[in-house]
């Protein structure tokens, strides 16, 4: 199953434990995991025992992990879905593949099992073409290329930082979506994946993801939490912020952000309608959010993605600190973020 | 096969005849495209009579017709593939499509016959989404919607003006390309259609394209001739030019373009090493193209698409003229289209 020409020792696949039992999920990706290592965080506001089936290389992390590690920040909450955050601290290889534990193996088109290692890497490795579209997708994949027209100058293209996968059955939607269409499910396998364009902002989900963590691992973070954040994908927005923060930052260091497949089957979970109760906290702050990242600008000096992290928080802080306290917690949480992948990063030996 | 939805009094085919014989090429389409009212325009470098099967509602233009009416235009010319803007002149109705006369229907990943018309027509009557990138591609589509974390603000979309379709078998490759990989067909069939973002470019083709002709149609026009320029679709740029214009005047407008389905099959025609020998003039020039479309900004008071075509021919004249004389040309034929536009739309009754 799993991909020969991907080295195990650049990769390591993190899993945010909301479920207590993921011996069910892990039997589910076992053809595609095995061969790699996993990084398994355990919400630390799981009180019960975790289960995890045998026959992974695998490394569990728990509250009193991340108490250890992170010791006096309070600004960065490692609850809920956001414990994944602690896995990509904690891991020291190239690649970060990201799957929510309510995810199992998709087909496509040919009813084919979706190798999800296999094609993030394969995206993380083919450069990226924000510069330019090319209307035949990616044009570095088998029986493609540039199509009449796309500049000579652009084709080599440039790195590719961060791969979003997409969902069969429940679509990434957001609750009031999902309590006005709760029969809607998502059938159709799009057998592509794109280059976003550069000065184009999208909803990063953090639901199948991958990323080069060597290029912009200190760019995905927790840092925007809603007051009435629940252990539903639809009641967070740490995802969503965090990639209008790592888009913008990409655009600014010239790297690339893809889109479109590897495909992951995503399982029911939770009651849309108790969470539009809370729900509208996060809808109504992306009519902020948006403009401030459509037009906020990092400074020349910013190069590396620690840089760019600090310059944003500092921009959030100021320009959006003034509507909402939320953000000034979230500009908070970045710059500590930054302290904290520099600390861990060089004073642990990692996993 | 057409879709009932369809007014076929909003919708005009047109098709440049490059080949005398359309009576395979039309008797492909005849389920799909008998409903509506054809306008065929016989390339005016054609000497033999042009032969159109029965049972269409049909007008065929030709050499004459042309000279009739455009004039003492020379700045102008109709010949090869571009006969068929003189078809976009003469139409009276809201929608234009045009499809090359090399292509058939292709067939869906289902094995069903894609309609092209109704998928051209769809993707032009729903909105557009230029501001924000919505994962799931086209949030009109059945069972599709709008993702976590894309903006409310943003869900009514705008107006889409463009449509641009793709190709399965032989693709819209340059001649350098085709050339390399002789054996490459796509294969590839990419079940979605999305919005281009604003102020990203794109090399637009015109072998299978739609377009609203009341909101854009001036910005669809034969401008850039290359010197040798053949009866071969990877010896032209005239589209990928017009493409350039009418994409930035679209985002100057806060208007939509989509790319994706509808796809054609595309047969096999001509050489590509032969086309080699004089295509790289054209391969050149667009190094010199994006980057003048990139920066181009359009005066507030451009409300309209004639007023953008009059102030993007001026920038061109002024920016790119003393880089090639083929510009100048290029800038003068745009103003000059304007012009035609105005005065055929208002002085004639049409077809």
């Amino acid at each position: 199953m799993s991909d020969s020409s991907i080295n195990p020792s650049e990769v390591d696949i993190v899993i945010a434990a909301i479920n207590s039992d993921l011996t069910p999920f892990l039997n589910e990706w076992r053809p595609i995991f095995s061969p790699f290592h996993l990084i398994i965080v355990k919400d630390p506001d799981m009180d019960g025992e975790l289960h995890v089936p045998e026959g992974f290389n695998v490394d569990v992390f728990t509250k009193s992990d991340i108490n250890q590690m992170v010791g006096s920040s309070h600004s960065i909450l490692f609850s809920g879905y956001s414990c994944r955050y602690f896995g990509y601290l904690v891991s020291r290889k190239k690649y970060i593949i990201s799957i929510d534990d309510d995810c199992v193996p998709a087909k496509n088109n040919n009813g084919h099992i979706v190798d999800v290692v296999a094609q993030h890497i394969a995206n993380l490795k083919a450069p990226a073409t924000p510069f330019f579209f090319n209307t035949l997708y990616d044009p570095y994949q088998k029986g493609a290329d540039f199509v009449r027209g796309y500049p000579f100058s652009l084709r080599s293209g440039v790195t590719c930082a961060l791969s979003c996968g997409l969902w069969l059955n429940l679509a990434d939607y957001d609750a009031p979506t999902q309590a006005l269409k709760p029969e809607q499910r998502n059938s159709r396998y799009v057998d592509a994946v794109m280059t976003v364009p550069v000065r184009s902002l999208m909803p990063v989900s953090g639901i199948n993801i991958a990323f080069d963590r060597e290029v912009v691992g200190p760019a995905l973070f927790p840092a925007l939490r809603l007051s009435a954040e629940g252990k539903i994908r639809w009641e967070t927005v740490e995802d969503i912020w965090s990639g209008m923060c790592v888009k913008v930052i990409c655009d600014h260091l010239g790297i690339g952000v893809k889109t479109g497949i590897p495909y992951v089957w995503r399982k029911e979970r939770g009651d849309a309608i108790e969470s539009l109760k809370k729900e509208w906290e996060g809808v109504k702050l992306m009519e902020e959010v948006v403009p401030f990242f459509q037009s906020v600008r990092l400074p020349r000096s910013a190069v590396t993605a620690e840089d760019c992290v600090v310059d944003m928080a500092k921009a959030v802080k100021e320009q959006l600190g003034k509507v909402d306290p939320m953000f000034v917690r979230a500009g908070d949480a970045m710059a500590d973020w930054v302290k904290l992948w520099k600390s861990v990063g060089s004073s642990t030996p990692g996993v």
